[in-house]
């Protein structure tokens, strides 16, 4: 209900706007005696920070978290954890006119129209500058997984598709996808991204994406029905990232033109005498619970909205502009919604699998 | 966090299984004074109801709503409304062996994986029959919403894809969807569906769809940002409601292809001195918050899963079995998830906005 | 959030007023594989019944309790389980004035302040009849109660205090409780409130009550601090039952008088190697989380505010009158308040169980 | 469910321990364009602060709050506000025995029982150094209530009663409870509780207190019936401060003991031509919903657990130890509660307000 909150059992809130002193969040529900440090967080921070080639914003942040409370002798305690980074670009400067105009494809006007105020320096709290937050929970969560759920449990996400252009599922190796500056399996077609964004970019353009995100190892049970689906909770912890305007679960849109004979995923024994399907068009999730199969979401994100090129729009006032974003900006935003994707699973896998526990293993 | 419940402060939590004695739910939050009678909720389960035409399900239901508190002198009157559904059509039959076998792309193996016990007849909890709640429960959220937006306000749901057969968007009239068995806007299409489905239907096979609805009249500024926001709420929304894999808001996954300069949707002052948008890819919703241009969702319903065509699949044992789905089943389910989809959209919004105003008009 | 809502993990959403067709609610979160049926509900709900002796309500009320869903072949599934129960005894009559009339001590003014509409028959929401819905879903948290922590868990309630009259803490013999119609277990306070209340009865005038409820064998550990402590969610439920205006847990207002050294409850070791309390003036409960010893919350009843002497009041337009109730009452509420309070009692403590082993447990 | 989260439509969420780098919180749901500084919060927080009195701790801290968000130009934006106050006087020190030891009347044992793990260090999270938040989060509330309902509405919190020593009703002078350090509303019983409590702080023991909150100005309808309602919600919160062990609304305990008669608050016709109330033993709440009256809540605080007197107790490994408190202590804990009493008065007034009008005020 508090609406900077995210999850049950395992929640967090976040705060902070782009260019305030800092941004923050609680994370609440972790179990206690687990390993933390801020050194183990940073590495899941330093994969979304900005800076780190040509395809994402040159802002300039350290994105350094600090743990205030939660964790006592290097371990969980149980009690809420508060983290905290300093924002550290948050260049001063005149904001003149844009300070009262609504820039098309952001959030300047809903805001506007929602509160009747606006902290307009970067966006504020609509800025993907709050992502970092959810990598921050995410990266806790992720941790928590490991610890409960053992080696065979893993998330890995990936773009899969750069504006129009797709990658060829035969060169799929989750290996080098910390091998180019897309987060992209197919090496190929990540080199081939790379001249077609620098040309959207230098033409003052901006491209989207499709970002895919697996979890393996998830076990089978988890999603609370008919409401707190696992299906329906990973669509809204998707569809909340800035910019995403589509989620699928599994072969998501292809199904919907697919015969039923093709559709249903059939079973059998495994060699291993578990039950096995032949197929996961279903993503892993039959009736809003998990089956064990790995857990496929892809999310469509749109360009982003700051480019050069000039856009209608208008003013506070109702006065008629034509908007043309400077500064430093993502000519695509969905690369770096790779992060903040994972965590986001994590965060929805870890709540899922508390209350799951919670209800199931009472009477053992 | 209570699992069969929907939305805070418009709540409803709904009971019920296919073939136990009744299903219902419990709507909470309904703002006193608002006229209602079970006849006024009737219309809109009428629209779901099984065995109106031979693209659904010959299941005979009347699915005659009851209203068991709340209600005073045909007034609501604040307090919390009981519904209630007497089950009529609960065919008593020896399940057999169904009862211990997964039928592929059902939640027989999820429910039983996840509570070591199910409710096998007719799918249990995980029946679509459970919908029926929601489309009574959106009735109410209807309702409200008329008196508190006006006329302008509407919900209007249908079928915009069957199998892999989409509309022509320049067929697209309003006025036919209830002419028609498929909701379908597209008179044409609606009449090419039908031959094609009863194909589908004759060789034992089922169909899959898309379910577009759009939301006119709702004002800017509905939505929570950041973990409450108005699309991330209507995407767990529907893809919570049965055999949806997939959910976008505007122009959705097409976005993700699309080059900035074409994404964000421009402004200019409109005729009445009011903002207008020149064209509606956000679909409605900008940063998390509505735009005041109509609400645009799109989801896909993957093929009905039970079909005659024979399976491959386990039972509980772990014995392999071939599984044929015998008895009355819709060849393609969402069809009758057009008012479902409604009635999400409804009570999301009612929500949505009972919470607005809540935060932004304390104050004045 | 849903304000009809009680609970997290476990929980339950009531509906109906005391003239409706009915009452009932949707209780969530079972965990499955409990045996349950309905006549292992019914026994709860027979010690609350009105009508049992000359000091309780003569209104006549089978409180006959029907399960509509989440129960298949003797055992809950982990689905919700609807509970119905038919109001038989709404005897029809002209309200007449009292429609329209405020009696002092009952909340008419309030709901009609709040909502500007209310069931004036019988109190309608208002009324304490709602409580036998929580006898209801207390009596299945109790059953799981059992299961979960063994024969060592019980939880008693009784009256300590009628009207001004304490009971003689030296006589005080729980195989008492049900030997009397007031739930006390001083055999022989009981004989002498007997009398006493058959004074304040035919002198139409009214008694309150102090409750107390013990609740055993419930293990350390039990809490959320510091917004979900035990007490604080003890101290909601109990203040909420109709007509209670105090809560204390253990040594209560009483403490509030003693020096510190008198106050703090020594610990040893006990014989069987486990640590041990000298005293229990903390009730159970230290720092908001159980402390292994017994948990013991007492509850202030006021006097039934239904009196055959006349009382003066005002009417929705502002007149003046004198209000004398007729009809069938409770010459003092708090007698039955005794089956309510464990109720929550055990509503409180599964929920607190789930929600503790959820955090807890998960890396064992 | 977040269980460091207080509140539903208005929320805070703390985090932080006694000895950690700092304590903080986020509050949520806050009306956007609220004129808010650091400074407007300070003097709340000021009058919690410790160190003021000899009859207070004489730990050290400033308790300087920064706002690090959701405040831009002077005024609230509607986005969460996230509040910090470093803790400045974490003496550093060897804490030997006392790290393994559980002291009496303390939350050790618990705290170690629940989670297996301790932040030892001055009681860490469930130190009422937490407090400082509800204070900080209460003060953002009163300020948001005092606009919201303007000059009739007030709350005045005061102590009572000291250890067994009452004030004289007679003597109640709100003016007063500024004026000495036990904010006491009796000039004359405040001088002697000063001396009585010398003795008891040189005796190396602790006393407990009464505190009493009262809300003026308070409109009728506040409360959600029948489990959110605005007595029980006060209980939860009221029980939830550190050492409080009993709470009562009105005439709360006295009640159980008197008459019907006397009980039930008559009610007359204003000379301002509105109902009007003839007592007040409601405390100002019917059915669980505000009548307008003033809304009366008392809190009874056990003494301070940490006293010089040794008591017995045991260790880690269940070896008995006789525990002597040193360091710095309030010898009323009940004192400094008074602040944080009416900071969660406020909290839930707010809170209760908002979801009053978002359900009440829809259809106008």
């Amino acid at each position: 209900m508090s609406d900077n909150r995210f999850g049950q059992l395992f929640s967090f809130t976040s705060f902070g706007e782009s260019h305030g002193p800092a941004i923050g969040c609680v994370v609440d529900g972790v179990p206690p005696r687990l390993p933390l440090s801020a050194e183990a967080i940073q590495p899941y921070l330093d994969r979304r920070r900005p800076g780190q080639s040509r395809f994402v914003t040159q802002r300039r942040e350290a994105d350094q978290v600090e743990i205030l409370s939660g964790v006592f002798d290097g371990m969980t305690t149980g009690t809420p954890i508060g983290l905290l980074i300093h924002n550290t670009d948050q260049r001063s400067r005149d904001y003149g006119e844009i300070a009262r105009q609504f820039r098309p494809g952001h959030a300047d006007y809903t805001y506007q129209a929602k509160y009747g105020i606006r902290d307009y320096r970067g966006g504020g709290r609509s800025s993907a500058r709050e992502t970092a937050m959810r990598v921050a929970a995410g990266a806790i969560a992720d941790l928590t997984l490991k610890q409960a759920l053992g080696p065979d449990y893993s998330i890995t996400g990936s773009v899969v598709q750069l504006g129009p252009h797709k990658i060829d599922r035969s060169n799929f190796d989750p290996a080098q996808i910390d091998q180019n500056p897309f987060f992209c399996a197919d090496a190929k077609a990540a080199e081939a991204w790379a001249d077609w964004l620098d040309g959207v970019r230098k033409a003052g353009n901006s491209a989207g994406a499709v970002v895919e995100v697996v979890a393996s190892g998830v076990p089978a049970g988890l999603g609370q029905p008919v409401y707190g689906k696992l299906d329906a909770e990973l669509a809204a912890a998707m569809m909340g990232i800035n910019a995403v305007k589509g989620v699928e679960i599994g072969s998501g849109f292809d199904l919907a033109a697919r015969p039923g004979d093709e559709a249903g995923d059939e079973m059998r024994m495994g060699a291993d005498g578990q039950p096995e399907f032949l197929s996961n068009h279903a993503g892993g999730v039959l009736g809003g619970i998990s089956s064990g199969q790995p857990v496929v979401v892809r999310l469509a994100i749109k360009p982003t909205s700051s480019i050069l090129t000039p856009r209608q729009s208008i003013d506070q006032d109702g006065k008629e502009v034509a908007l043309q974003t400077k500064g430093r900006h993502d000519p695509c935003v969905g690369i770096r919604a790779v992060p903040v994707a994972e965590a986001m699973m994590a965060c929805v896998l870890l709540d899922q699998l508390m209350r799951h526990r919670a209800q199931t293993q009472l009477l053992g």
